[in-house]
């Protein structure tokens, strides 16, 4: 069986996400479509608007075959991190294509910005360094890095989100599999970004997101996503009471914000550089997270930077634990699967280099362990008893057949 | 002027509290009365059901002249250290007499008891470890040990809690000059943990709060507390929307145990014997704070103990902190006066041997940093608009006049 890999967050599933499952299906010819999932809490470091587990339906509904957990420690991460994270996992459940979203749309200006640069490696990250010391933000750095190398490169444009992940996918599957190949599906219509609706039926997640935050699930979002995702949407409103965002958690960030010496917020990953003295005032003087956010903000850190050590802030993640972990997923945590996927998994289990995970067990890893302090944390965001519903549901769970 | 001492926390100051002031005051023939009094979180390891502020407002309202805090490093604390700080305050602000409530109501008694046990501390001590091994809490094993001692004693009943503390405030006064006079002043009609009304108009503290969480602030406690004290409470509530409980603190308190590690918990100040991991394990399946407690409670502890130490969980003190601080208040916080509490205060300013902090400057010292943090996380159990309301007015508070 011939099988591709997508990188999805799927917050929330919408028609954008489906046209690219069906092209990298098409494109890959593939019988199997892999796609590994953020959990509760995803890279641009926020919670999840909807558990991993209502995601894994709107994944299944739509026609992908096995849903896999990229765990915490690679989830909340920087693109670098959050690929190789995610490229290991796909490997190891034998993929042999990869297909990623893009704004440039052409595979072969991938292929040759990871060659261009492995060839100027040692000069594309002194020019990081140098950049990043002025002040500029890391994303923005790698960029400028690109084009100084560069000047006349019209192929990619390494400062947007899509390109920049894609970018990373090929880095990191030069180090873990040179064998995979990679198709890129070019965004349609809708910018990363982009916070309005246009006349199409793709909108970015972000718009959705937002129309859900000010007006709930209603009409408006229909046509931007499909049926099966706005009835998960409603069903989860109905079971646990709300949608998240981090207005759930600022209560929690606040008050670990409060309750924590500034040397004890030095241990947290990713506060760096003094980072914990602003948090701390901030704290003390903001009345919401947006607020809190536009208090701490400057142009050395972009937004999702901040949100993803707010994030390790919030879940009390130390640099040592992350430091612990090593390069590596340590298992492969099975989410949701189709009648397919399980055929697919019975055959490559034997295979499988890593655990497979099907439920979590008292005998767990750190790794692991992590991904529900997770869900413990997100959970509790949640009043009761819509909590314990959700903590109670959890461990139960099996994965999700469809 | 003649002065007296005590020692309260005034949760709602109700009519006891008035009968005992004026029993001080005639018993001593004093001019100025003084209180010492625990902040926003009380020796039972509770928060109190009004701020400190509000309190101090009650306090000056009933006779009190002038209205000290124990810093919270002594107020959430066994007898022993509550007393030891109490009557450090008391004595360095030149009090001449201290005036404590006990169930005995005869001050030889006390004084017997205390010169008793001095004679035979090293049996007293080596009773008491001995009974706490057995799995009884320290209280009891306290108690105990003087009963084993003392098998005919007849005077006093040093297991009762009033009777306790004034026994340590007569030891400590041993301890830190030997001049202090002392008056107990006989408990009326209620007993310290009494839950229900009686037919006099005076009421234990625990069964007014118990009607005030039960019903709110209406006509059944108006006969168990002065008119001041009633209006007081109603203004608070119309500021600050609630009176305050441990259940507006669970969900901090849950979520502080789950995002510490049991590493990270035992460093908390009276989190001992493997505490941590119970306690870890009952937030996890608790829905609110009445049941959680009811899932730690054991015979080794006392309810009040585990508050105690949740308290100091809620605030993240850390036993090297405690350890830090030494035996001795470092600074006398006055948080409200009378007139002739002021001219007191002028007139022995100069003698004070450690400052008098009368507002909270950017210049702190750690024991009053402690302070701080408490008010920042009582605040943190309002909602907005309320939480930020209470954090500007505690900045801005010059001590209460009245």
């Amino acid at each position: 069986m011939k099988t591709v890999g997508i990188v999805v967050e799927y917050n929330p599933f919408h028609n954008g996400h489906l046209y690219q499952l069906q092209k990298a299906k098409e494109e890959a010819r593939a019988d199997i479509a892999i796609c590994v999932m953020s959990g509760n809490f995803l890279q641009r470091g926020e919670p999840a608007l909807v558990s991993k587990w209502s995601r894994t339906k709107m994944a299944l509904a739509a026609g992908i075959d096995l849903v896999i957990e990229l765990p915490f420690a690679f989830s909340v991460q920087k693109a670098e991190i959050f690929a190789y994270g995610a490229v290991h996992l796909l490997n190891a459940l034998n993929c042999r294509y990869i297909c990623f979203g893009s704004e440039s749309g052409e595979i072969k200006d991938f292929q040759d910005s990871v060659s261009f640069i492995k060839k100027h490696q040692f000069q594309y990250e002194k020019y990081i360094k140098e950049f990043v010391k002025t002040g500029m933000s890391y994303p923005s750095a790698l960029s400028k890095a690109y084009k100084t190398l560069r000047p006349n490169n019209e192929w990619i444009d390494l400062s947007k989100p899509n390109n920049i992940l894609g970018f990373h996918y090929m880095d990191a599957a030069a180090k873990i599999n040179p064998q995979l190949q990679f198709i890129t599906v070019k965004r349609k219509n809708a910018g990363y970004h982009d916070l309005s609706f246009n006349e199409t039926n793709i909108a970015s997640a972000t718009s959705i997101r937002n129309q859900l935050y000010q007006t709930g699930i209603t009409d408006v979002i229909h046509e931007y996503i499909p049926k099966t995702s706005l009835s998960e949407l409603q069903s989860y409103f109905a079971n646990f009471g709300q949608l998240h965002s981090w207005e759930n958690y600022w209560d929690y960030l606040q008050y670990q914000l409060l309750s924590k010496s500034s040397s004890e917020l030095k241990v947290i990953y990713e506060v760096e550089e003094g980072l914990e003295n602003r948090l701390i005032r901030a704290a003390q003087s903001s009345k919401d997270f947006q607020s809190f956010m536009k208090t701490i903000k400057t142009k050395r850190y972009t937004w999702t930077r901040l949100q993803r050590t707010l994030t390790h802030i919030l879940l009390n993640v130390h640099k040592e634990t992350i430091r612990s972990f090593g390069n590596e997923p340590q298992y492969v945590r099975l989410l949701g699967m189709s009648q397919s996927g399980q055929k697919y998994l019975s055959a490559i289990k034997k295979d499988l280099e890593i655990p497979l995970i099907s439920k979590v067990s008292a005998q767990q890893n750190q790794m692991l362990a992590l991904d529900i302090k997770a869900t413990h944390i997100y959970a509790h965001g949640l009043a009761e008893p819509y909590r314990s519903k959700m903590l109670d549901l959890d461990y139960r769970q099996p994965p999700i057949m469809m």
